[in-house]
């Protein structure tokens, strides 16, 4: 060992005796101050604006430059986030949040991340917890069979899927897996023969997470979608890009189809898509982050239809099944695949005991990483605690006031419904004139509106481009919101388009 | 709207009324009760085995093939998280576990993740949520200090960092950066040109990572190591292997050193090896998983000379740092790289009022994913909980307990230290005689004395196997760990030693 800098004044402040950092009371008595302190955020959270108000920068020149040498009191410390730190939140879980997709939440996935978070197991192997795999393994088939999901995606069927923690990662694996069985044929060096599909309406992890995995950019096909399709993607402009590529010379790889895409929710053709990829011997994978949930009702259970055809479908219960960040199931139809595109198997892992059990599923080789968290336990408490019936009336409820806001549109001939509503996503702007406006007046006229609704801080709605439209999104979810903070943000909305009308005329 | 499925029995039941699943008083009360369950698990947590002694399947044959269509009671699904979940716990926070490198945790970390969870902001980008965008600036910049890094790593220099979930996204996005800094040069098509290195002792994740962003499997160098240097990464050897890759016509891009591997906490040799890569035009990244954290002591932050030569470190606080899992902080020194290689702009994320700021970070360009958690919440509560001094003392303490584990051992002449201890990890293996033993027979009786000692549930340790020799580790780190387990784990290694010694004899 080194001798101790005794240069510096810090190291000659004389140490604490003993460092208990996990001594079970201590724990238990700030843990109930923070449980309060979180329940009575909850409670309060509609004084607090939804949108941050604050300057960049506002924090870092609040902050001292350098973490503290000796203890700060737990007191200080809440004090400080009162302070600084919820000042300078966006409010997600604020009753008045109509932006992006909201994250859904609730005191059941709240107990299973404290439980979670609690128990602290890194479960990258059986051996490690055998618990987080095999509860892990029990919701994803539960929730395949709330999506009524054939058995080809089950661990009681022939497929199986993980918890991971977002999209990005779940196709990433996805399409290394479908990257990694094409190349075992045609070798490594023709991987700059691989073609990769999505829509113009793709999430933009999408682009991002091919080329992540070494798919050249100029091979992601971005298939262009119209007003007339509610902008989904078609089947024949696939069909008819991925033709011409193989004239090309090029493989075609993986389609993404959407269920409910980001900006305006469109539902690509499953069915459809699938047939041209299988004529291809394409990978499908169907990201049904947000409007996937809808699906364990049944009457919107239609537009997983063709599911049964498709390699892999992703879903994300933090963003409309209550379960809090981070959290999206992967199902896929051949594990095996994926396994073996993203196994390792280090000495130092290896399980002596149960090795070759076929019932020992490995998570790591499922994943990115090698360690992983418990999240199994957020989603089993979510099931049990509201059981399937609280959740399909979770979904029918923020469809109902999305509906109910749309229903206040119509009623008011400046505004325009842009896009046909599907589940609680509202696409809008405000249209006062019938001519005499170009597109590009309109979409400042809705800018301002927007603006100006979001930094009032009594509602938080964000905006897309699709068509070359813009327009404002209206995004039912947020866990606290009820029909009066719906009839209030719409009431905003008329109040600040009456002032913008007043300084145009 | 479809039809409701009437054929199904479950959706005749009635309805539930209301559902409101974030109420706060209802929240406050279960939550209030899961703190007690969770701080009763920590106290009673020397009751439980370390390791899980149940078979695979225990528990997918024990519950319900489906989820629950009715609520089930906070109480009943309590009762079986003893009853089904505990038992399959491999109890990583036992004090009497030393397996694998053990994950750190502390009261103040778990109440920074009650906070992170109960926000749930999805901080993809500053405006989303400022408050954890400029507190992860504020805390890596506080690690960065702690660490003593250059400014050029630092957001109050010329760099920065951010919080990942694991060492491996870490490392990806790196090499993602590295490639993509070099493919704009030579061109895409030129990926297969380009070679990686790490040595045999990197982590298993280095393969996985460098393969996934479609560096050739042909293409991942791995230097052998030797006892004689005690297993850390000869920067001769290295260079040896890079000059011929080159003399291929090959591109060396990236190394990866590791500061404390996984096996046995090998130290590679930094500063030599930025030498020898900075001849290449190469990226370094530094790998300090578990051992960068003892690097905020002064006399173990040697081990970290030569980073200023390096492009990108990265550090997990959830090993040693008392963080809870997810938690690996990535620093680089040109973050331009990295957010060119993953940055992503889609309309609908885009800030209509903060665009243009110099000092908004957009973290979403320095992931994989889109979305992220608040994590820094839980580095800035540990920081300003226990202060610099606090943590100081907590690893010196683990090492302290891992010394006298080692001075047991040299004190009795069955067994070997295998490989010299440098931080809180002991490598040691059973050889009760001199002669007469082969490395296999030695193999299968510290096999042997491993699944005995695990298998009493009092004490949880692994092996590797390195150089050819197979060992045990006995891992010091756990939190709740006390000189009085490293007494009773020795006890019960000699116990058990002594058993098997009869048997043979």
């Amino acid at each position: 060992m080194g001798s101790i800098d005794t240069n510096d004044e810090a190291y000659s402040k004389p140490l604490p005796t003993a460092f208990t950092p996990l001594d079970p009371e201590d724990f238990r008595k700030k843990a109930h101050t923070m449980v309060d302190f979180i329940a009575d955020y909850y409670k309060n959270i509609e004084k607090y604006p939804v949108l941050s108000q604050v300057d960049p920068g506002y924090l870092r020149t609040r902050l001292p430059k350098a973490a503290p040498y000796l203890p700060e009191s737990f007191e200080t410390i809440l004090k400080d986030i009162e302070k600084d730190i919820i000042p300078g939140m966006t409010n997600w879980l604020s009753p008045n949040f109509f932006a992006y997709f909201p994250a859904s939440v609730s005191s059941a996935a709240f107990l299973g991340e404290m439980l979670c978070t609690g128990f602290n197991s890194v479960g990258f192997n059986w051996l490690a917890s055998p618990a987080a795999t095999e509860l892990e393994m029990v919701v994803i088939d539960w929730l395949a069979n709330m999506l009524k999901l054939p058995k080809s995606f089950m661990f009681s069927g022939t497929g199986g899927g993980v918890i991971h923690g977002t999209t990005s990662e779940a196709v990433m694996c996805t399409v290394v897996a479908a990257r990694d069985r094409v190349l075992e044929k045609i070798g490594t060096e023709n991987i700059g023969k691989l073609v990769v599909y999505g829509s113009d309406q793709t999430h933009s992890f999408f682009h991002k997470t091919c080329t992540l995995t070494g798919i050249f950019p100029c091979n992601v096909r971005i298939i262009p979608t119209t007003q007339e399709s509610n902008f989904s993607m078609s089947p024949v402009d696939l069909r008819r890009q991925v033709e011409a590529d193989v004239a090309e010379g090029l493989l075609p790889l993986f389609v993404c189809a959407t269920l409910g895409t980001t900006s305006t929710t469109a539902v690509d053709p499953v069915s459809d898509i699938a047939e041209v990829a299988s004529e291809f011997d394409m990978w499908v994978h169907v990201d049904a982050a947000y409007a996937g949930s809808a699906c364990i009702c049944p009457e919107f259970r239609q537009y997983l239809d063709g599911v049964e055809k498709v390699h892999s479908l992703s879903l994300s219960p933090q963003k409309w099944l209550l379960s809090y960040l981070d959290c999206c199931c992967l199902w896929v139809k051949e594990p095996d695949l994926m396994v073996k595109a993203l196994s390792t198997d280090p000495e130092y892992l290896r399980n002596t005991k149960k090795n070759g059990s076929s019932s020992v599923v490995e998570f790591k080789d499922w994943q990115i990483a090698t360690g992983r968290r418990f999240r199994a336990l957020r989603l089993w408490l979510i099931m049990r605690s509201y059981g399937v019936v609280n959740l399909q009336t979770h979904i029918r409820s923020d469809i109902q006031m999305a509906k109910m806001f749309e229903g206040f549109l119509r009623s008011d001939p400046r505004f325009e419904l842009v896009v046909p509503r599907t589940f609680a996503l509202v696409c809008f702007r405000f249209k006062p004139f019938k001519d005499g406006y170009d597109e590009s007046d309109l979409e400042s006229l809705n800018r301002k509106l927007l603006d100006r609704v979001n930094s009032t801080g009594r509602a938080y709605m964000t905006h897309t481009k699709v068509g070359g439209v813009y327009m404002l999104r209206f995004a039912v979810g947020a866990t606290l919101t009820e029909e009066s903070h719906v009839r209030a943000a719409w009431a905003l909305i008329k109040e600040v388009a009456c002032v913008l009308l007043r300084e145009i005329l």
